[in-house]
């Protein structure tokens, strides 16, 4: 279990510090993570890797010369926001484009997303580069939705290897996609780890077994076993990758045998002795394997094989040198090195825009709304953590009061400037992504911007402007997160609302919000009937049938107060 | 606990052989460790670091330029053989003499110290640094005694670099030992580690609490407390260190904060931060740290602080080139490359010499006795495990069968070479010694070599040969495991058994050997009332009291067995 912390709270911010401290040549900070000390030479391509942290040394622990040019760091197992990936990004951005790449899971999908789309609109060239490796997540015809675990290190190492050789943009996007093409990974579980300041590991697997196929944050496996040897388990994971060989892989590959955190080296050694000899009677010949620690999920127990089918392109990327905190090859790259312009730009803030008065009074509206939300979600804040310790990692209902409570902040600072409903909203849902992070933070950021983009300036918001606004952030959502009604997600309630008050306008914006509401909050109570199909559902999850959705729930409760607000509007008025 | 094994008796032979699987650029197999891959050039001092396995990466993962030349590998927490320090200082030796540097326990000091001994017998230069650097395991007027834990690093590492350097062996001798003097480390532990295929953890913490001091194998600590705040902790450790500065230290340290296994990164450096704070406060400047995993006891959770006070000297050193599997640092040493002498030298056996038609008869006695001691452990295997298991890791049954065993079988074969007895018990003891190893591996064998050293090839061996060889045996035993009478050790029964074996000798050799195996048999049972004073007592060792001591049980056992030999021979003569 994870014992050593001050605050849980400010565990990531405390750990980056000591981090920073530890490896001041190689790393320095930047708001939502780090960057290499010295930067890269003009002309670079940028390569950012991130993800949630408590992967040690994945992912911060390998910027440096070689290797990665910035990693954005989040919460524990939770993906940053996009305001942490474009925060990094430009920091790490030499002028030629910056390939972000990181392991596929739903947050982190949409928030580097959020990221590429304003580097995008910028001018700066930005790509998602995701890596897929997990041959137990989905089957080999749906490639694609697999996750990413170890194989995020050889896209990571190869593709940065191309940027420092000065390959451009292209190539070494190309390289990247054809490393995660080319690699495959199979882990097991023996045991969980736990959460600073939880009392409860985040999964179990029982004494005396294992979890085939278990993800590194305890997402399901393939089914569970009784604890093999380390020769059987050598053999079931050198079986279960061959089967998955690509086509055209050839004969050469680089392997990684990579331990979690609580299985260790000498573990790992007395495994690879195995594995090492079933490779090399299948024929392949290994290249300048990794035995140890390079993806851990903080002390869980177990490992995985990665291997990568290698091209003389590829191996030449894995065996180039490369030096961060924790992985370093051969002698440091010269390539890398400083150059006198060792001064990080300034982010500079979107400009202010005076509204019109009636645009200032819908803004004082909006103001008014998200402070009511972030006052009910401190209500609920217990109950819904509750709920979503049924199948979840129980953290919604904290995520839910630092989102809404920061874009109530951050909304009222921005409406006190004068600015409309549209700015006000756009302000709130990048605070909320920003501090809540994980996937609800960015569906909410998202929802926010979305509808606050379509609330005029020059006049009072009228019914149609909701239904518009509600039709916004229902795409948006439904954009980002990839859930279908009765995937058991916020969109289960979202959807009904849209439907509802678009049918339903025709009797005025504030009765026509709440009966939407009513029926927000009936199909959120309905996803206690439906077994979840998406989203990072936990062994446990089946016992979630009877429970409703969290996400939905909490959506049905701020719209269900934001009617009330507008029924006293249209009262008072 | 350690899950991955196949054989668990032939752990660490497993282990050796994938981590040289995962690393041929690095290390090469030789008898009793590893070496180099390539060998340094003619005319460096070798470094040879080493002790039990189960602590990767110490030791074998820092072999490589700029650091080691060899590692000596021990079974897990067990002190490697001597012949095993010995083979490994041979591969390592390139004719500037050999120095070897472990951490302070029994097992290791004898081992090494005989391996001393031989290598000088052969003209090869060699000396032991010794590392003492643990505060908590002595008051700081008994320095020397104290125990080496994550201290072995720096030492190591300054010696190997100094080596590398050009330095000559009273120059490296004089940096290792100038290091250590310099170093001090405070570590915790928050919960054991189970050894491949045992059920139970080697030592538990209670939920919750903490051992402040509690030594790597779960050697007893300082105290125990509740479980403190990440800055609490760095405060314990950092005051706890300064208290113990070095007179003349001055004010730049170098400082690592080591994770024992399941404390991972993430938490290592969140305490980091604080650590790190602190020490800039008290005025000092911290070069080049490490926070990281540098000395591990499998998967126990816990973490120390080590500061060594730097010079300019140990400054440079700490910070020259290294290129070893575990860990590197600038560009790889130049002056480590190979030569083209990259043939490891052949290890002459001593040769034999044949003996007269007495000294073979004696001979074939003392093979006898030696099958018939190899027969009696197997049957009282379990026994002496159970009895070990109350304060010790329960291995004294195994370790006595395997030794006593390997001792029969090495002593038939050279016997059959036409030997006399010498010959034989120093064949016998020498493979005792590097099957069982550990500490009463190496008691038992250097007994047998000295037993056998007063036995006469040309006559018969009578009473006063028996008593001179027992004195030999004895003072053998005490030289090498520095135990008293009543430190619950097999001195217990060797010394009542000698003493009454020199008083009854002239009632003939047969009677009075079995009136000692008595006395040594009541002395055997008496420790059971004493309450151990020295050795690697647990912090369960109170439970100790009320069981009688395994190895003087042993030993007492075998010499009753050896007494109702000599008296059949006297029958049948």
């Amino acid at each position: 279990m994870t014992r050593l912390y001050d605050d849980p709270a400010a565990f990531t911010e405390d750990m980056v510090t000591g981090f920073v401290a530890a490896h001041p040549e190689h790393v320095r900070r930047v708001p939502g993570g780090v960057v290499r000390a010295k930067r890269a030479r003009k002309g670079k391509v940028a390569v950012v890797t991130g993800g949630g942290s408590g992967h040690y040394p994945a992912f911060c622990g390998v910027v440096g010369p070689g290797f990665a040019d910035g990693a954005v760091i989040g919460n524990i197992f939770t993906s940053p926001s996009a305001e942490d990936a474009y925060s990094v990004a430009r920091a790490a951005d030499r002028g030629a484009g910056v390939v972000f790449s990181f392991g596929n899971y739903a947050g982190d999908n949409m928030n580097f997303g959020l990221a590429v789309e304003r580097l995008q609109r910028e001018g700066i060239r930005a790509h998602n580069a995701v890596v897929t490796d997990d041959v137990a997540s989905a089957p080999s015809e749906e490639a694609g939705r697999r996750r990413g675990v170890v194989g995020d290190f050889p896209v990571f190492k190869v593709a940065s290897a191309a940027a420092e050789e000065g390959y451009d943009f292209d190539g070494v996007v190309r390289v990247a996609e054809r490393t995660n093409e080319r690699t495959r990974s199979l882990g097991v579980a023996f045991d969980g780890c736990t959460l600073p300041g939880q009392d409860h590991p985040l999964f179990e697997v029982p004494e005396g077994r294992m979890g085939l196929g278990l993800g590194i944050h305890g997402e399901p496996g393939v089914s569970e076993r009784e604890m093999p040897s380390a020769s059987e388990l050598a053999k079931i994971l050198v079986d279960g990758l061959l089967a998955e060989a690509p086509a055209d892989g050839g004969r050469r590959v680089t392997a990684i045998l990579n331990g979690l955190g609580a299985t260790k080296y000498e573990e790992l050694f007395v495994v690879w002795g195995t594995v090492s000899r079933l490779l090399a009677e299948a024929g392949l010949e290994v290249v300048a394997p990794e035995v140890g620690e390079l993806v851990t999920s903080l002390d869980m127990a177990g490992c995985s094989l990665t291997l990568t089918w290698l091209d003389d392109e590829l191996e030449r990327l894995w065996q180039a040198p490369a030096d961060t905190p924790a992985y370093r090859k051969g002698d440091a790259p010269s390539s890398g090195t400083a150059e006198d312009d060792d001064e990080l730009p300034e982010i500079e803030r979107e400009p202010v825009v005076i509204a019109p008065a009636e645009g200032q009074r819908t803004a004082a509206e909006v103001v008014r709304a998200l402070d009511a939300m972030a006052e009910l979600m401190r209500e609920q804040e217990d109950e819904l953590g509750r709920m979503d310790s049924v199948a979840g990692d129980g953290d919604h209902g904290r995520g839910m009061t630092r989102g809404s409570g920061a874009a109530a902040e951050a909304a009222r600072d921005i409406a006190a400037q004068g600015v409309g409903p549209a700015a006000v909203l756009v302000a709130a849902g990048d605070a909320w992504a920003a501090k809540a992070g994980g996937t609800s933070g960015v569906l909410w950021g998202a929802a926010l911007r979305s509808f606050g983009d379509l609330l005029p300036d020059d006049r009072p918001a009228v019914g149609a402007d909701l239904v518009a606004g509600a039709e916004a952030a229902l795409a948006a959502v439904r954009r980002l997160g990839r859930a279908e009604p009765g995937d058991k997600t916020l969109v289960d309630a979202l959807q009904p609302f849209t439907a509802e008050l678009r049918a339903a306008v025709g009797d005025g914006g504030a009765e026509a919000w709440r009966r939407a509401a009513q029926v927000a909050t009936k199909a959120a109570a309905d996803t206690a009937d439906l077994r979840p199909r998406t989203g990072r559902a936990r062994p446990l999850a089946e016992r979630s049938v009877g429970t409703p959705d969290p996400g939905a729930t909490s959506l049905a409760l701020a719209l269900t107060r934001i009617g009330e607000l507008l029924g006293e509007r249209e009262e008072a008025a």
